[in-house]
């Protein structure tokens, strides 16, 4: 009997064949037949799933920011001071293992390749923009941050701290390596914070 | 006769095409037939400058780095409160018009790129990570910051915000407009300096 392939898994299978032929190839080598072969699949069979390059595209950055929330979401149920929270979250986002780069890179890779395509295709934003908001929001509520701050400021400035980061970890991880990345983020909640 | 152009003001035409295309089309979109043909040369007089598209590649950055540096050297030689210098500076770096838009365009993707060439390839850096810790360095030679501050981490900090707004400018302007970039811009430095 042959193989029951669930539809869902299959069509993950192939984002994550495009997100290797990325990491591999970069963008310009991510063509529909490369993306195939790499998932083991005929090209009329990887088009039942997909009817082009863009729809593999779109789907393969929704599941990229699938992923990340998911792991945000799971570490927002753990028991944790609100400081080292918000350290926790902030390092699910910023790339300091294997597959946190990988995401990046091809998140970046995907952001340079549909920048003059935007308003064609349905891009997912990353959530990070409101992922700072709230975690400012948090530390507010916790009671946490110095007074006299401006939180929209602080959530503006966090969200570039953020990629900003997140960037240079990626572009230049020989220099900025893990631990200098959670020093730095250290850093910048400490001095939003009070003691 | 013949018009005679100059070596140098050739190749930066031809850079400059370069530029067009890839805000016009993309990476993807930049062969060495498409940037011939927008700089209205052949083929043949393309390669007479430029041996592959690695070659222009490697100087359209560097030609990107120059001018961003000659931009920075004439704020550099005015008379303003270090502040306002500081300042003056990082927008010249941070997309906040048209030709800082495509300047920063051009580099992301030229980046995204290269990423998984860079051993192949003698690309320049942006020079903002040095420019980060000089300006920290002014800014505490001038008695501004405020005590207690780790100037390593208040560089690391600056250049992480700078690419943060740069990319977020570039990649969101219709919510990150330049009067918002200044604002968080001024808001960090004034946070990190005495009244």
């Amino acid at each position: 009997m042959p193989k029951i392939v669930n539809h869902d898994e299959r069509m993950k299978q192939i984002a994550e064949a495009m997100w290797r032929v990325i990491l591999d190839k970069g963008m310009e080598g991510a063509t529909v037949r490369n993306i195939a072969e790499e998932a083991g699949l005929s090209l009329g069979a990887l088009r039942h799933y997909f009817k082009n390059q863009d729809d593999l595209l779109v789907y393969a950055m929704t599941l990229v920011r699938e992923r990340a929330t998911e792991r945000i979401e799971a570490v927002a149920q753990q028991n944790m001071l609100p400081k080292d929270m918000i350290m926790a979250v902030i390092l699910e986002i910023v790339p300091i293992n294997e597959e946190s780069l990988a995401e990046m890179e091809v998140w970046f890779a995907f952001m340079a390749h549909v920048k003059h395509r935007k308003h064609e295709l349905d891009v997912p934003d990353d959530g990070i923009f409101v992922g700072a908001h709230k975690l400012i929001a948090y530390l507010n509520a916790s009671g946490l941050l110095k007074e006299g701050l401006d939180l929209d400021m602080e959530a503006e400035r966090l969200y570039a701290i953020i990629d900003g980061i997140a960037m240079h970890a990626l572009f230049d991880s020989e220099r900025l390596q893990p631990e200098r990345v959670k020093k730095t983020l250290r850093y910048h909640i400490n001095s939003i914070c009070v003691d």
